[in-house]
């Protein structure tokens, strides 16, 4: 089982780590909020207090997306019976190293300081930060337990580029909202995963079979992963979009919507057995999708019945896609998506970039009132002259970037990681952290196979003999 | 095993859901803060930043709470060997569903605009429809491991339309106060459920007594919940308190009265063992009762050393509680209160009604300030001339309502849960996720009896042979 | 295995609370804006907003801070097979008892009204509290496993009171800055612990071998205690920075060192096995060291790159330290550090103080702007002539200050521990919960040592036979 890592994953963290540190020496340095210069600009812009430091309207928002990232995706995907190192551990690892390429990339593409040539940063680079790993993290999910550490790197590393050029385009060329990243980070962090897995599709993964599946311990532990997911997500569709009733409606929105497809997800999961008993896959996954769908359209004044309607399908169409889609992909087009990243991040991304598309659409004075319409949809500068329908043509035009760069940006890096150098684990030894982790106990025990339930078969098979 | 929740579940779940998204449509709004509008209100009122929008004074607390109910709740419930799925996955369904009842319910009684007919909503009112889940939640703890999930939806059904009346009826009508809910949340709460347990009481429910109890790793767990309580216990006690003190007060004699708890938990914990070991149950649990008795008189003057005071008894009678009255009330009363509600909620809800009472009684100008006392007890309008011992009497008359509702309520409800279409499981499958849920690894293999603590029995009885 | 603490630890934890209860009823009351005077005091300081509180500035800091305290610290501790209950519960009982003492100690030292002869205390005091006790859970990591509870509550009195002399010393007297507390709080608290493992030496400790080292789901649970200290290490070290600029500043250079810190201590980890393999030791602390490193620079204008370059090497040497200097602590020097705090906290903390005085030696007024330079290290009063190189010297004295507290007040504490009348465990018995704990299956039954890890030879033993 001799990975080849130990060459690898080392040179990697230290050269790119201090890369990082060259290219953050060269550009990037504190806005004038996180600077002691800061007493000067208050005085200069009439600012009274230091409550009106950017910092206190984004700082709660930002530790919960902070705990989403590193808690909450890495706790999801502990419901593999013997991949909760990898799951916590590398999510960890890329998440550390995303954050600090995603600092640069965005602010390359949309803060460069063109006289000085400097990024200038504060919570708000940092949320953005957040989330731009939050679109590997996602394709994370699809290759669960089938790559290297090092793959996982390099397909954040090209991930984070993507992100930040399809988000230059959709945020900045086409001027699309999108504040809590149904298209820019669901729909395209869930294709560019699934592209990835189609590429590296392994047709002898059944070899690893019994390290599949779920364990009573790792189900609870992956729940720690669902639940910090699904109360904060009201503060990841929040976190940067505007002070005031731009952040509280949002919440709120997103608030609704995700306790709607709870019960959605409840009702379709019991229906989908003939005892009627729930699965977990689905409540781990699907009670989240109303979030994912509510991610373009929680600022806009979709009404909070509005929200629960999305929420409502989003949650039958997610359980679904477990119960059907899944299976059709890995059989039929050749996608082995271990967390069916399918179901809980790409299709509703989709849909929320369509209810985007259709809200802003439909947006009108009336309701916004004059300014309100400017202010959420940013009708400014260049854009002043906008009409509510041609937004909501450009932000169906977002949506179709988000697809393309995830597609086609996870088949090129799909390509490069299938080169034989980068440390994967064999068929058999998919699934299983003893690859890539010193594992105290060994699960290779019979006996402790029974404790955590891998082999069962063991058992029948005459193997065991105690005296 | 099979209790046809296949038909039930899935009926109520989206029978009530749309029921919901039609009484959305129909009544609720965003309100002024929370609208695009809110550029014309601050206009309006001469507010000149957004950071003074409710949504900042109230957002982190919100978060907090918000992590108490579905963590705090869910996990505090998760000690059981083989009942972490139920306790967890269920919990997350009556929160989802109690949360939008409970913000049409407060809103008809608390916040219907007479003029619009319309309930307008902020982050003020999802607060409030977390604390009225809470409510639920509370007596979810009595009846856990021997109820049906439709069960446990029409009970929160009721539960939150009891705790909309009675809490009009405490803080509109007898213009008592009780921002942490001592009285409306936990009093009513533990007393509803306990009410309901009363009624399903199970003479033969001995037959599962091989599931009840905990396991390692399940107390472990569990600590999770605890932990999440007792630390945003302050936020719980502050969240709708006034702004400015009044949140910052309620926050400090909450942690003064939590720290206090835990040391008298632990004393009586190890004076309870003729070995002097501390029990799991103790320290998970009447580690908290301080926050709930500090819940009515948080926000009050009771000073810092009067709320250790609070904290020391409430560990000690908490504790207490564990080790005699639990046992009394299952034996004499038939009540069997699977988490030992009476001791955290109802028992610790009641002194907090008292203290509250006894400290609004005792409050005068020359503590309080002239303002602040008006401010504190809310003495404006119709109540500008209340004395503040006429106060402590309509806070201890409060607390009977909240009895009284809790105890009739429960019992009517219980009734209804009779009931023999409501799948619940047989006696001998109580406490047991595979009536509920899938369930990967077999508990009936042998071996794994033994990994899980279940039946140590077997190894004895000679049933085991492995070749 | 009666080690009567059933004696001892109600004795202790009654007679304290009870001397808690008193002092606080002499001494502390609370500040100006915890209480209801706040209304006066607005329109006295003409402060027009209640947001203008400093509850708003640091509360949702406070929390996070709160949070590492009870769940990072407590579970951080858990990878002991069987030592979780210790490691939450011990940790929640001297954290609880810990920061009331510390409202008095540093009430004492710091904000004693010589006037009123009261402590008043308000938000910042509550975090100061949590700093304070956080300084005592670090020494409980070096002797985790291996003292008593009544032990721990005297390490706790005896820490909290060295720590508030300390940093009256250092903070006061020296006026050196530590906002994150590198020096106060890492530095003290590692060497405090030990020095305390250092006398409690135990040659025999070899013999409850078998209950040393991880097992598979310990290690998971430990996970979320080293999460949530790294998700909330932002908070830590700026819970208590200046508003506006000040916290804003201190978040990011956190943010970014730990992100730092995390490639390295993989890279390292990977190295030192010669299969490339991680060690979830190393992931579990290391990667939190570039936050104790940056403690004290973390308000400076140290610059993105700075923290990164920080938390860079701070990685490799605290895994560095996890491979080569903890066996030679243990085999030289005699220090049995449970949980390697010399790695995590000692050598980071000592690290942090060096940076923390060249950054501010190396401060200048082109960087920091004239005001900017006075508000960061707070030249006014007594120190408004002290130049950056002056106060770069204190930083270094601070240092030396808070390693002779550590050092000199450990060996004496743990001298008092070393009497016979504690109840710790013996050898055979140590990291091992039912010495303390009532735990509900017997880790005596041989099949359960296999499944908890616990006693692999059994099984070539010849013990067991199943009929």
């Amino acid at each position: 089982m001799n990975t080849n890592i130990r060459l690898t994953l080392p040179v990697v963290c230290f050269v790119w780590q201090i890369a990082m540190i060259i290219l953050f020496g060269v550009f990037i340095r504190y806005d004038e909020e996180s600077n002691t210069h800061w007493v000067e600009t208050k005085a200069h812009n009439n600012i009274t207090s230091d409550i009106e430091n950017d910092f206190y309207f984004r700082y709660p928002s930002f530790q919960d997306v902070h705990v989403m990232i590193f808690v909450g995706f890495g706790f999801l995907m502990t419901f593999l019976k013997r991949y909760s190192f990898g799951a916590v551990g590398f999510n960890f690892l890329i998440a550390s190293f995303g954050l600090q390429w995603a600092l640069l990339m965005q602010g390359w593409f949309h803060s460069l300081d063109p006289q000085t040539g400097k990024i200038f940063i504060g919570i708000e680079s940092l949320i953005n930060a957040d989330f731009c790993v939050a679109g590997c993290l996602i394709a994370y999910g699809a290759v669960l337990g089938k790559v290297s550490p090092v793959q996982l790197l390099v397909m954040t590393l090209f991930g984070v580029t993507l992100f930040a050029v399809e988000e230059y385009i959709i945020l900045n060329l086409l001027h699309a909202r999108d504040a809590g990243g149904s298209m820019v980070i669901h729909t395209f962090g869930g294709y560019y995963g699934l592209a990835i897995s189609w590429v590296l599709y392994r047709p002898n993964l059944h070899q690893s079979k019994r390290m599949q599946g779920s364990v009573y311990h790792s189900d609870t532990f992956a729940m720690i992963g669902t639940l910090f997911l699904w109360m904060f997500w009201p503060s990841f569709n929040s976190a940067i979009t505007d002070h005031g009733d731009g952040q509280h409606r949002a919440v709120i929105n997103t608030y609704l919507g995700l306790a709607s497809t709870v019960l959605t997800t409840v009702a379709i999961s019991s229906l989908s057995q003939k005892t009627g008993k729930l699965d977990m896959v689905h409540i781990q996954n699907s009670t989240l999708a109303g979030g994912v769908a509510l991610g373009t359209a929680a600022e806009f004044m979709i009404s909070p019945y509005g929200a629960l309607i999305v929420g409502f399908f989003c949650g039958i169409i997610s359980t679904m896609g477990y119960i059907f889609i899944s299976p059709f992909l890995e059989k039929t087009l050749k996608i082995q998506d271990t967390c069916g990243i399918h179901n809980l991040h790409a299709m509703p991304g989709v849909i929320g970039g369509i209810v985007g598309a259709i809200t802003a659409a439909a947006a009108s004075e009336s309701v916004y009132g004059k300014q309100g319409l400017i202010n959420t949809f940013d009708f400014t500068g260049d854009f002043k002259d906008r009409t509510v329908l041609t937004q909501g043509g450009y932000q169906a035009a977002g949506m179709c970037v988000s697809i393309v760069f995830g597609v086609v940006g996870g088949a090129i890096v799909g390509s490069i990681l299938k080169l034989p150098i980068w440390g994967d684990p064999a068929d058999e030894n998919c699934f299983d952290d003893e690859v890539y982790w010193e594992v105290r106990e060994p699960a290779t025990h019979p006996l402790l196979w029974l404790c955590t339930g891998t082999e069962h078969s063991v058992l029948n098979s005459g193997q065991i003999r105690i005296y």
